[in-house]
């Protein structure tokens, strides 16, 4: 199978970025553009170009394009809107094939000059047989290239093919989805979209096969009948999840005078997305949700769950979460009651559904710290434990939980500062960890859900607690309402696409 | 005046807890019930009781109850609940008059055993004339009064009074509080509510001269009729935030297990909310927004918006959030657009409402580092920084916005992950910093909003980036959906209680 048109784009022979420069108050230019390239270890040529000359992070700068002693495939351009054109006549000089732009101040800005600028800039561009990425964007990432606009971004690849029309909001998106253990194929922030655009790209990662799940934030389209079309291409080969940026009157005003994009009305966008099949979100975590569902959860079967955790005012909250968007915790069976009973003291625990595990993960804490004989060891000793059945732990419970029959999934949950003690690393740990362990590849679909806030004391214990979560190969989410929500949809998702999710999971990094 | 009733809950003149222990596996019982006070500075007596006898922290541990050399006023029960009623009769021995209970296993267990257990204790507290708190509770957070079950509350006081009937819920909703800039008069864990029960704690905090504003977590009532009554004389003397845990049918059923509570159906609990005036909400976030709101945002007079906030992508989905409660962003009149054309250059910024003020920020940031001279002292060059009309800077633009008459309020953004290049403390407070001070004390009504995920980088510069906002006296909210949702509320609620939220404000810590 010949590559998908575009492929082109993410595999950049060489990259000149027309702007680098060695004034601290532009610095933020090599941050973007060239240091996240040496930190990937991108392999092509990397060229600054400013008419000053110098070096930069190592690298000489070139004065002029043309005075790169080398082919220039990609250039990138963060020089003063006015001086595009003739950068772009000596893209066509080197011989580029592509122009992304950083600069802004084109038809977003409503104004003639700019929305002219624009224009001329496209002319230019078709003259020469050269493609535009932007204006006002932030441009590529690709793991699998090593190409990427920013140092923290991870090297490693995966599932996830995003484009987004804006660059803050690309990089929130894969910010808050990496925490989340998600990776991506390719990341796209295409901004004033004036050549390359949202359809060109949906249709690329359509038949892309690094990318399974593609997410696109989307703030307007030029032509809302291909995009149909190619919606409804991309939308029958993997699931899509849309986010409309610029719903509301306003936002679609906002949306006009950010990318120069046409909105369109909400109505409009929910009736198409409604048509191709595509999953409509709200909000980045909303749409981040959605990914960690359909990436890492098995859609369960029904919408019997059962919600386990700590802290019966945490289980409380769980239950009216879970039962707003239509599931069941149905009540506990007698006989798994009476196992659950053999476990734990019954005082501070309930043995109904929710199960608020606190005793249970109290006597798993101390065995687990026992095991590993020093504080220090907790990690280890951790990752050591198994939990069989006939455990009188974690083990027997969630076997007994699996013994179930009318249990579609299971939600673990854990509230960090819910704790009214001192929250150490390792006592939330410890006290998460045999849970999370404990429910660790199982026959049931399972999710886990780590609340916390961002404090002094609780931030760092999430973060580990988080990481158990994902390492264990659970879909993570950060609210309750977030979790039972996505996998609402993920539920019927699957039904509607039956067959689509086999195969897409286990493929995350 | 006389004091409230139930006043001398919140001043014990000496606590004994009864179960504190020396054992490794029980300290959380110290470091619940004995350090937060020794940490509060609290100047009663403290008196851990234990059969083994020993020394906690430094003080002597008595045997049992009826050892204690001096009077014992406020008895706190972590023993196992079967041993509970002996302990009461000793407790009315040594003239204590609140018994207060961790211990749980009572009628929430929904075992006949527990339920006859709480019956039995609360009969002989009855004949005793004692009173209990709980069973099955944290207890008190009282600053003024220097109690406390948890050693990382504030030590300083404010105007928040809170019952909550499950202690991970208080612990959670006053943690959460707390990061936004709120403090507490009173906060009660209650629990199983055999006794003291909301209608008394509510009764008591509508008369608190140190509570301005209540806040409510209840999982159920014994007594719809007495809790009407109350709920309506509290609401007619301050503003009453409720959150109704088990509004589910499922929550319903998760909360009288997990308190033994009267649940109710939801549509009960809105109608009677409804009828007397308080505002209801559905998670603590949306609580936190609202005490947050309600103590630290002075009511815009009607629904006209302007947004600022650094990045395009940002600005629009403010945009979504705050059209979608009703707000409106009108565009910015043509002799204030003139005038922000004189500050920045037009590329990446937007001259209409929302305002991508990133330009802006970008060259304060140059300003503040020029007069810091050195990285190391902006913190200190920030706070000296004024903005007046006339500096052709963030001044200038605030100034401007004071001048359009039509607007009613204004929301200030800053997201810290979706910046692309490396997130440093330092960068993200200077490019933040100068519109938050800039901002600080106008005419106009104003909120802030902050942005980010907790992970490793961004966790620190966003919890500076808050204490700006905080200390320049702004409400602060943490995500743009919660702020709309809550101004809104804000604003319907001043609308239908004229006056009641004058003097409230400036009081908070």
């Amino acid at each position: 199978m010949s590559p998908p048109h575009l492929e082109y784009i993410f595999r950049p022979q060489s990259i000149a970025v027309v702007g680098a420069s060695t004034d601290p108050m532009r610095w933020f230019i090599n941050e973007f553009y060239i240091e996240p390239l040496l930190k990937m270890g991108y392999q092509g040529k990397i060229y600054p170009i400013n008419p000053r000359g110098g070096e930069i992070v190592g690298l000489p700068v070139y004065r002029r394009l043309r005075d790169v002693p080398g082919p220039v495939d990609h250039v990138i351009s963060c020089i003063p809107a006015r001086e595009t054109p003739q950068v772009l006549d000596e893209c066509a000089e080197v011989g580029a094939r592509i122009f992304q732009l950083y600069t802004a101040g084109f038809a977003e800005t409503g104004e003639p000059e700019g929305v002219e600028l624009q224009r001329r800039l496209l002319e230019i561009a078709r003259r020469h047989n050269i493609r535009i990425l932007g204006p006002n964007c932030m441009g590529i990432y690709c793991p699998s290239t090593k190409v990427s606009f920013c140092i923290n971004y991870p090297l490693e690849g995966g599932p996830v093919g995003l484009i987004a029309q804006s660059g803050s909001n690309a990089t929130y998106i894969i910010r808050s989805a990496v925490v989340r253990g998600l990776r991506f194929s390719k990341a796209v922030s295409y901004g004033n979209a004036c050549d390359i655009n949202e359809c060109d790209l949906l249709d690329y990662l359509a038949d892309d096969p690094e990318t399974k799940v593609i997410a696109a934030y989307i703030e307007g389209t030029a032509d809302g009948e291909r995009l149909r079309k190619v919606l409804a291409r991309a939308a029958s080969l993997k699931p899509i999840v849309v986010y409309k940026g610029g719903y509301t009157s306003g936002g679609a005003r906002a949306a006009s005078s950010h990318t120069g994009a046409l909105a369109g009305s909400d109505a409009a966008w929910d009736g198409l997305l409604k048509q191709v099949g595509a999953i409509k979100v709200h909000s980045v975590d909303e749409m981040v949700d959605m990914l960690v569902a359909l990436l890492r959860m098995v859609p369960p079967r029904g919408f019997n769950a059962c919600a386990v955790g700590n802290g019966g005012g945490a289980s409380l909250l769980a239950t009216d979460e879970m039962e707003r968007v239509g599931f069941r915790l149905p009540p506990i069976p007698p006989d798994i009651r009476e196992c659950f009973k053999g476990l734990v003291p019954l005082a501070g625990s309930m043995l109904r559904n929710p199960i608020d595990a606190a005793p249970l993960m109290g006597i798993e804490q101390v065995r687990l710290l026992d095991r590993a004989g020093d504080l220090s060891r907790w990690e280890e000793a951790l990752q050591e434990m198994r939990f069989p059945r006939g455990d009188k732990g974690m083990g027997d419970f969630m076997a007994a939980l699996e013994d179930w029959p009318e249990l579609d999934f299971l939600i673990l949950h854990y509230s960090i500062d819910s704790l009214p003690g001192i929250i150490r690393e390792w006592a939330i740990a410890t006290g998460a960890g045999p849970m999370i362990m404990a429910g660790k590849g199982r026959r049931l679909p399972a999710a886990t859900v780590i609340h916390f806030i961002a404090n002094e004391d609780s931030w760092r214990p999430s973060l580990k607690t988080q990481q158990l979560c994902i390492e264990a190969g659970f879909p993570l989410f950060l609210s309750m309402r977030g979790a039972a929500r996505a996998i609402r949809r993920l539920i019927d998702f699957d039904r509607t696409h039956p067959g689509m999710l086999t195969g897409i999971r286990g493929n995350e990094a």
